[in-house]
């Protein structure tokens, strides 16, 4: 298989997915960089674009005019997918336009600005046939596959109880009013949307909750805050959860955790015992038992399920991170695209969160902010 | 000072915290059981009281008769003070004629039956002016203790964040129907009341978050399960808190969480830090700060608070645990029944808590369940 | 069975290890102080008496005239055994009178000054009959007595390795010149003997890397060091350790690992797996395997050996410490003098160190301190 | 600056580490693979050098021929640099044939097969002047570069003690026996050299320890031992260390640890404080301080040492693993060569490993295995 050409839209000089993205795009050595519209300024994004190696004539200002010459390059040399990796108000636009041209896409989360557009990117998606990744990173994790493997094959019994936590601390000052521009754009409705904190990491909680538990959340009850002084958006926020299968569950989001990085876990427990797992130490999985030592799944070691052994690189004790987890994402996209182009279904072992999964996240963050907003306590999150 | 001599209501054969009381109370030698009703059956009084050591007529078949009888022993032979150790259902009885029969009492918790048992029973314990104290054994805990003292001198600033878990599994099924004392009386609401879990873990949880931040829980947003068939009480519950600075929280306290054993943590996220406990590792008290390294503090490291350093035993790095906790307690408590007798006022420091904390718990309890029942969001919890 | 009656040698106001002692002998309600020599001033020793709850008549000035005095009282009121809890060279002289009067003796580590003196006092002990105990601390958690279980019944195969590593940093700088009453005495020949560290703590540590494998240690390399300008003997050292059985091992024993509290932990592998034991967090024993999950055996947790189930007192979660393995020793010596006077042999279950463990400390001591200033790599440790 | 053109001698299929090296040299988008000899075996070779999606005329069946043509390339063809990842007795020469033809050398560890050797070695990189690499991966964490800073800078004051072991168990059996190729060679002499688990991981374990602390090695007293049957190799040993500046310590090296995964560690000691690194949990740096509580540093958090900040990828809480320290390793490689180029001094922040780490390795080995098979108690281990 020849190296997929990846173009990409925003990662300009300052921005720190930008650079992550394109990281985990190259580790596995199955995608290339060829072009990209790194910023709204034409200078920075000239800039960029060199310190990605790129010739000038594949820098372009930006993502209409990229996606209008590429599309006019041969084959072997245009794109063969574009990333996106700009604000939530910036992510439809480039990704219809690029689906459209018979461009494949990965797109950062959360989908959309609206539901609505996250409806409508459906409808171009299925219209299109396209392959579509969201780069939901933590469900990347070998062990986050082994859990959903674990729960999947009915170790844990009917499942009871979820507890998800992301917890980050560093808008517990107003930063966005001292140059933080990754703070101003997720704090400001205009590049936002509906919800700042419950966007950026409430929606990967309740994505790792589904993912892992293989269960639909049916009603939420949430309380959002925004405890910064002179913020329009939540900061903060908890919600009380319903599955599809009675269990319940609560998943809370914040970002003025002060002193937190960025500890995402979950708990999980079923008829039959209990998992853990913590994003700051990806590598174990924790299994608690009744009447039996609790056990440390670990990364690599012993016969573990197909689906963690497929997304782990180096042998145990050797540890993986956040750039694998998200690298697992790319390759799997990678994969699919393959597929795609000799006709065949991908192999559901090497999977990625896509348009399902957007959509799944903007309608719980409409309906958590219609929860919040109201006073009837459950607000239905019916699939759609 | 002379040995308080102590009364045990409850704690026979197979009980498990009547002895955790016994010991508790013997460990720093400022006290020493005199008599008891262990058990609603002679034989088996008779029986736990001889493993007591005590001789046959101070073992005694009910509390009415021991505090009768106790009552005409002379001074230096009968029992100071009472202590409680049966289900909900039996704890406003004993405590209402030992106070009023001129004994002091310790309570477990939760403190009674219902919310209007522990008001009446607060009006009793303010006209007999005598000492009361309930055993939130995890209030007792140096880190605890110095937890309140970080956040009441300013030092995580205003606090805008509780996360408060009690997770325990032992009720993950049926117990109660095979035998399990402990499991049959907790389910039953004949003996426990309006809720299992709820009044048996989340009390703790609810009092340990409202005496480490000092701030009070005014709104609640619960939803209660009875997740094993035949249950009519709850064995699992989660609830948004709002406290009176605004702060938001959530409590969740579970004892159908599989494979966890006592698994009592609690968050606290304040505008310039944040702190973190965990019951079963309770000699560290985690701190976080936003731009510099989270520290641990340990029970005897350093110069600590007062109020940590007085309720420490062994030096730094020789683990004290659970019945070092419940021993402050008893140890706080017997100081202040001594300051009652000399006419003094207690000192603050060797605090404990009592009957406010109890109507706390009560209140909370019926907020609670009215709240879980209910379809408003937000059920108030104003003072009483 | 009545209660034990308690006298105690040392521990007056300002020791730590004698209160220690005292709250592990109340804890279980099988023991009560009666009499003491606290200290060499007889005004110390009256004033720690009367905090102990005592009478002015059983508060002696030194522990020949209490021996002399209590062997003159009727069986009823004078004490059946005295607790030694003076430094080193105060060991033997009270441990031989008393048992040569017919008293049963628990003598704190290590057993003697001298190797010499250890041989004289298994002889007394051989001869008077009568129940010896060291209080070997650390022997006494249930964790501990399980992985003794784990390995004795083949679990982890043929042991390979021992890694154990003792750490504390209260002698980093010389406190012995500013007032420090324990690290004078530990830091100080006369009193101490030919070693501070390994004596204080190194024996300790190889006292549990022998009770966990049931293995001897038959060879010492050892490089001790006195790292605190004006020291004679060591605050530090490590010796590489080989086994009866082949097993190879290090040892690591230091009062200058500043920053360290009490920092005692163990590491065993077998052919087919390995063990781990912090006494820090001593409720937890990990066990690892090579193609499985790592388990993490917890007290009071599922079906664990008898030995470490009769070693527990409080359920799961609820977290026992430094006092109550302390107290396992005391306990275990009150049973052992209940079979004694019931002309029974002690239940093997029911087990605490003695006097060969005494003698082994004393060994080790003077191999150590022999190999550590001499230049032949290995010195042998034969049993004796 | 162009990217760096790679060339790779040895990790053909099967191969786990020349898998990473690969991933590491791509990871930061400064280097490409360009060819490689990965196999003796012509026809392995071919398929591997396809995986890595080279062309058929850059894959070459032997280091010799592939340095021979690559010479004869022209300079915006041919490779910059080797990387050698072949078993130790083929390390050697095709790092002086790449040195002798102008090319850079990236070389993994022990460098050689002996220490003559590596004195040869270290006569061509003299000469020649080009830039030599060895991966002592472990350095290239960000919170070791952080360790060695608080030393450096004084923070713990004069060093006393180093504790450094590294734990494998993949060789508690015969794995070499049945196909596991990676134990074949590390247990054969004539491979591996005059040792298997202190060339193996011994000597990451010295590095790590003089790279930290900044102090040398001067003495070592070691017992190695070969647990499993039929092993002519150490798979095992323990060696007492003293240090240029009076610091004493103890490595241990294992590879029959069973149930350890890849647990390198340390812990290091002065007069003011300690440190404690885990590489199995490395973005966390333990600081344990006399009186105050133990910090725990984190990548990512606060305002680091430069060292650390500059090999940091992503912000806090996201973890960095093994594959982001090797790729610091080649970054910092790369820089190097692009200062030569530009012949500038290399930055001293962006450091790597290299030839003098590579004789301190050398020199270690023999003097271990001196001082394992012979009677005096201290070997010296001058700098030479």
């Amino acid at each position: 298989m020849k190296k997929l050409k990846m173009g990409l839209v925003g990662g300009g000089k300052g921005s720190f997915i930008g650079k992550v993205h394109h990281m985990a795009a190259l580790l596995d050595n199955h995608i290339t960089l060829v072009c990209g519209a790194f910023s709204h300024n034409p200078e920075i994004s000239k800039l960029s674009g060199r310190d990605y190696h790129l010739p000038d004539d594949r820098i372009y200002e930006n993502y209409a005019d990229m996606i209008c010459k590429e599309k006019k390059l041969s084959e072997d040399l245009r794109m063969d997918f574009l990333s996106i990796v700009t604000p939530n108000n910036l992510h439809f636009g480039p990704a219809r336009m690029a689906l459209e041209s018979g461009f494949h896409v990965v797109c950062d989360k959360p989908m959309t600005f609206s539901l609505q557009e996250a409806l409508a990117l459906k409808q171009i998606v299925r219209d299109t046939g396209l392959i579509f990744a969201l780069t939901h990173t933590y469900t990347g994790y070998p062990m986050v596959k082994h859990a959903r493997h674990i729960i999947s094959t009915g170790q844990l019994g009917n499942i009871r109880k979820v507890l998800v936590e992301y917890a980050q601390g560093w808008l517990s000052t107003p930063v966005e009013k001292t140059g933080n521009k990754q703070a101003a754009w997720r704090t400001d409705p205009k590049s936002a949307g509906i919800t700042c904190t419950m966007g950026d990491v409430g929606t990967h909680a309740a994505n790792l909750a589904e993912y892992i538990t293989g269960l639909t959340i049916t009603q939420v009850c949430a309380d959002l805050t925004a405890f910064v002084p002179g913020r329009s958006l939540d900061d903060d926020g908890s919600v009380l959860l319903r599955f599809d299968n009675g269990a319940r569950g609560v998943l809370t989001a914040s970002q003025i955790c002060a002193g937190e990085e960025n500890a995402l876990k979950i708990q999980v427990y079923g008829e039959k015992g209990g998992l853990e797992w913590h994003q700051m130490d990806p590598n174990t999985l924790i299994l608690k038992w009744p009447d039996r030592p609790k056990e440390m799944i670990r990364t690599g070691v012993g016969q573990l399920s197909d689906a963690a052994m497929i997304h782990t690189r180096v042998p145990a004790g050797h540890p993986e991170g956040y750039l694998e987890a998200f690298a697992n994402i790319y390759r799997n996209f990678a994969l699919a695209v393959k597929a795609y182009r000799e006709g065949k279904s991908p192999n559901p072992l090497y999977d990625f969160p896509g348009i399902e999964e957007g959509i799944r996240g903007m309608l719980f963050l409409e309906k958590v902010v219609e929860s919040s907003s109201g006073m009837n306590k459950w607000v239905d999150m019916k699939k759609i």
